[in-house]
Parts: C-alpha cells; structure tokens; sequence
C-alpha cells in the first residue's frame, strides 16, 4: 500500500507580486520558507504515525527545490535520494512571464486572461526563442533536445509532458518504495492528480492546490487510488485555496 | 577536462563540543552554516571563470546534505542533480562515538588515542549490534546489506569502501559532466585525495581537510590528476586546517 505526499512550494517571489511565474527562477519568500516547515512539520507528525517516505523528487525550479530541503530537514529526513526533473516544472507561461495579472489584464482583456489561466487547452502568446527569458538559454536545459523546451504552455501541455514521468519514474519509485514525496508547484501537481483521481479537463482547471499543504494519496499495490486527504487544519487549507484562487496563474 | 571539486561540511554540533561524531546524525551549527555558504561563494566566483559544476555527490548523513544545500543555494545551482551515498559517509569512530576527546584521552591514555585518530589501521573499539548507536537501527541503512554496516573503521577502512563509490559513481560523472561537487567528511575526503593523489598510508593520517573550503581537482581525459588547489584566502585556509587538527578525529 504505497503512499504518495504531492507538495506544491512555498510562497515565492513573484507569488508575493503577482507576477506571471511559469519557469521564471525566482526564490521563496520568508513565508515561503515557514510554509515549507510547517509541512515538514505535519509530514513528521504522519511518519510517527507510519507514514514512510523514502523518495523525493522536485522540479528543477529553485522554489520546488528549496521548499523539498527545508521539508526535509524539518523532518529529519534531508538524507532521503533525490530525482529532479524538468517534466515537474510549473506551466510554462509564454510571454506572459514576468508581467503583473492585473495589468495583463488591463490590456488584454480579463475575458482572453481568464482563458489563458483557467482554460484547458488555450496556451498563452509564445515567447521568442530568441527572447532571453526563454528556457532554451538557460543553462540547467543545456543537456536537454531544444525540441522539449515549451514557447508556452496549457494545462493539457503539462499533462502531456507529466504523464512519462509519472510512468517511468514516480510509479516505479511508488511499486519500489513504501512512499514517495514530490514536490513541485501548482499546474504540474494539477497535472498529476487530474490523472491520479481521473478528472475531467474541464473540472481539472477549477482544482485550487495550496501552497505548503502535503496532499496524501494511498494506493493499492495495483497502483489504483484508494482514498487521499489533505493534510493540517481543515479551515486552514481552505483559507489558503481561496488565497491561491485570488492570485493564482 | 573535468573538475572535481571536493567540500568538507562546515562546523557541526559535535565538532564545537569536541566530541568523537562518526556516523551519528548531528546538524551544523551556525558558524558551520555560514562557511557552507562562504564555500558557495567562492564557488559560484569560479563558476563565472569557467567551473561548470553539473551533479553533486553527498553522504546521507545530515550535515554534509545541508552543507551541500546551502553551498548550492549560495551558487545559485539548487538544481543540480544528486546522488546520495553511505560510502561517502564519515569514517564510524566504534565506541568513541559520542565521547569528549579529553575525556577519552584521559581514560585510555593520549598515546592510545592518538593511535586511533591518526594511525592508517587500527580501528577504535567496535560498537556492539545491540547498542542502539548502530547503524544497524537507522532507518536511513534499513535496505542496506547489514554487513556492510561498519562496527568500528580505521581509515584504510574508509579507503577500501569508498574506492568502489570512486570506481561506479564519480568517476562515471566526471566523464559524464563537464564538473563534479562532492560534500562529504574529513575522513572520507582523505580517502579521496588519498587515491585521486596517489598518498602513501603514512602520510595521509596527517593530511587536514579544512571545513568549508572547496578543493578543486583538476583531470585530463584519462583522469589523470593535472593539478589541485584549496579556494579562498591562504591564511584563512591555513588557520582552519589548524583549527581542525588541534580537534579533528
């Protein structure tokens, strides 16, 4: 009976200024920091009562990674192996990246916005390869076929690149280890419990998936989703749902 | 022409108190977090010269894995990809682990001492199965064969398991990636240099591995060494390594 914890990161920068994120690289915020604790916290409450993780994997975005140590150390568990990868990264966010929501809204339209944030399948402009914010010049994809590298994403994107990994890398780890932490962000942990709990791609965009709450899911050993609940205090999740709903993107 | 670049963790709870540490699980202390990320600063200066350091090597315990992160973080390289391993663990200090070097000195006598902290093969006292500082009752080694759980180890010891860590990990990375960090311990740091340079036995018991100061190991593409040296400041260099010595073991 395997058992997966999904964490989305603490509270980030640009989080904080309400700023198209998407692959930008941008660090936690303090509170960022002690939203990571605190789930490290109630992680470590859990593993006394069974709970057995035994594998982290994160995106290779700074805020996943820094949020998954801080996790760790909290409980007591900075030891366990490590997988990161790209395919765990938020939804890309095109050339949006780096603009403010509601100024993007001003210009484009709150009615073309809110379909680029809550659609399915309508990405948003493309950036430019030859845009410096553009993943291909970065240098952590160097080893990676620049064909990989979004211009921009929808969710149906990141559930199309998500999938892969969750075959090859998180069910193995699932069928090999008691349990399985991830860390990573909104749109790719959307991504995985759309295809966990088998939403449907119009139901999926409404999911609000809050900063710093440990989401458990057990399995069967056939891999098939027996229950999941969130973890901590029930009017505190809800509080910070509805604060990601505000902002979110 | 690959790098290595070797990083003792910085000051522990048990370096400051003087204390015999081994494998048990003890955190940084403050001082020891800052050199973490004085390690990270150097580095990140040669990484804008031309270091291109792309996978990081640490041991499982608690205080080289943060070493490691606060050095990345520092770099800005938090997403490097990472291998754990038990082989590059502290050399086990038996017995000792636990007692106050002053103390031991005092009941077995200094030269008795002074023979398991600096003789290459004669192992301190062995630490029974039962005792619950085993090894073998860390739920990190629970996978693990137990008999390659160690009771007690001389550093040729730590030679002879660390060579196959060398052998199937780090040297494949260095001729995978352009640059290889490793954050590990001083005993299984000299382990290293002792076979990256070729060492005599004799010689290496006196070898000191200052904390938080990153050395840099130059290859050819036959990895053969070209040439080594420690980064930062001489007198700083020189004054940790003595640091070390007058407590190490």
């Amino acid at each position: 009976m395997p058992d997966l914890v999904l964490l989305r990161h603490g509270e980030s920068t640009w989080n904080a200024q309400n700023l198209f994120t998407g692959w930008t690289d941008v660090d936690l915020t303090a509170k960022g920091e002690a939203e990571a604790r605190q789930a490290g916290a109630l992680l470590a409450a859990e593993q006394r009562g069974g709970l057995d993780l035994r594998v982290l994997h994160t995106s290779v975005l700074t805020r996943a990674v820094r949020t998954a140590n801080l996790t760790l150390d909290e409980m007591g568990r900075s030891w366990l192996p490590v997988r990161r990868h790209w395919r765990l990264n938020e939804r890309h966010y095109g050339d949006l990246q780096g603009l403010n929501k509601k100024e993007t809204a001003a210009r484009f339209g709150a009615e073309q916005v809110k379909k680029w944030r809550r659609s399915y399948d309508v990405p948003p402009p493309p950036l430019s390869r030859d845009d410096e914010r553009h993943p291909v010049h970065d240098d952590r994809y160097r080893d990676l076929p620049a064909a990989v590298l979004p211009d921009t994403e929808c969710l149906a994107d990141v559930v199309l690149r998500m999938v892969p990994y969750w075959e090859d890398a998180i069910a193995a780890d699932l069928r090999a280890f008691p349990g399985v932490l991830v860390v990573a962000h909104g749109n790719s942990i959307r991504a995985l419990v759309k295809y966990v709990k088998d939403i449907s791609d119009d139901e999926i965009v409404g999911l609000e998936v809050p900063t710093g709450v440990p989401w458990w899911f057990r399995f069967d050993d056939d891999l098939e989703l027996v229950e999941d609940r969130q973890l901590g205090d029930p009017d505190a999740i809800r509080a910070a749902a509805e604060a990601v709903a505000r902002q979110a993107g």
